[in-house]
């Protein structure tokens, strides 16, 4: 990872989401200070991480005094960029991809859906949310005349690599991945977030052959 | 959260899956041995919380030769309980519990699915890999006869509540929650881990809106 001058580094990026869930609680039960021991503790990172972290972005704790959760969570939300609009494509509306467009709440991060795409013929020309599925080989063409940010890649791995060939040579270079396949190591160049479920179900085994241990 | 003596504590399990993520990458570079700094510039922790987490398993670091590859990535996949054998219902075969079903390779992580509910009429005693969907009216008696360790439950917020309720009457106490119902607010004694894309949609936001930062 890189990290320029006076730019947050991608760790600390990374964590940002989880404080951010953490202040909107705090938020919601009124609590206007918080300070880095009580946010450790809340989010189990030490307190000294919590702080190195805060830093990074202008050191808005005062000592003995804590740091305002609306403030952090204002610059949290404009660091992240929630609130600018962002174009997208669903490649790939299956069972995943409508799912992600049916029953998540990506509008509230900013992200706007311009276009579907599939191979499935029994798909295409079908309607999803009031938008028309269209053909993936028209993808390119689509892209051309309206420009978007980024593609939410909603298929499984086999046959991932043509699809990411087709949507980078319309000038794609974000790509929301659910697909395992390797996005970064085959086009270096695009900014990729892979969604990694499998993290999730291993704490879940945790949790289960450790039943005795609570969060 | 708590924790309890002899115990690791839940933040440092969280982390665990990056690590093992890690060791495998490791692993698959023929690399034998790692140093709690490389980990830390691999994960993007401090030194210090890499070497405090390792430190909560029982110190396999040497000084001066860091730690076994080999021997913390087993380490990991034991304490999260991976090679053991746990029975899943899936609740919810609508779009994402059929992403989950057939794209999803949850078998190695030890899950395997025993029973798949919906209540949707059209897909009730249709087949999916090879397994009946069953009406989610006959779910209590279901797993009364075939106990299971967990469900998934792949169903929006809505609707929910009476769906945790019947599960919880069957005796189900393990969630794999990808509805944004709180199930640890309305059932305290369940063990539920919780999917949230948004973060993930977060980060995205803010690789997006600061393209020049590269991870």
């Amino acid at each position: 990872m890189n990290k320029t001058d006076g730019q947050i580094s991608m760790p600390v990026i990374r964590r940002l989401p989880r404080y951010y869930r953490c202040l909107l609680t705090l938020e919601q039960n009124q609590t206007d200070k918080v300070s880095s021991k009580t946010l450790s503790e809340l989010l189990g990172f030490t307190a000294s991480q919590v702080r190195q972290d805060l830093n990074c972005f202008g050191g808005f704790g005062q000592q003995g005094c804590g740091y305002s959760v609306a403030v952090l969570k204002e610059k949290i939300e404009e660091l992240l960029g929630i609130d600018k609009k962002k174009k997208v494509v669903i490649y790939g509306v299956g069972n995943l991809g409508r799912a992600i467009m049916c029953h998540f709440d990506f509008e509230k991060y900013g992200f706007e859906v311009s276009g579907l795409f599939d191979k499935n013929p029994e798909l295409i020309s079908t309607l999803l949310r009031g938008i028309e599925i269209r053909d993936d080989a028209t993808v390119v063409d689509f892209i051309k005349e309206n420009p978007v940010d980024v593609a939410f890649l909603c298929i499984p791995t086999l046959g991932a690599q043509s699809v990411v060939e087709r949507l980078y040579s319309a000038g794609v270079r974000t790509f929301w991945n659910f697909s395992h396949f390797d996005i970064k190591a085959n086009y270096p160049d695009c900014t990729v977030e892979n969604v990694h479920l499998s993290e999730s179900l291993m704490i879940l085994s945790y949790l289960m052959t450790n039943k005795n241990t609570e969060e």
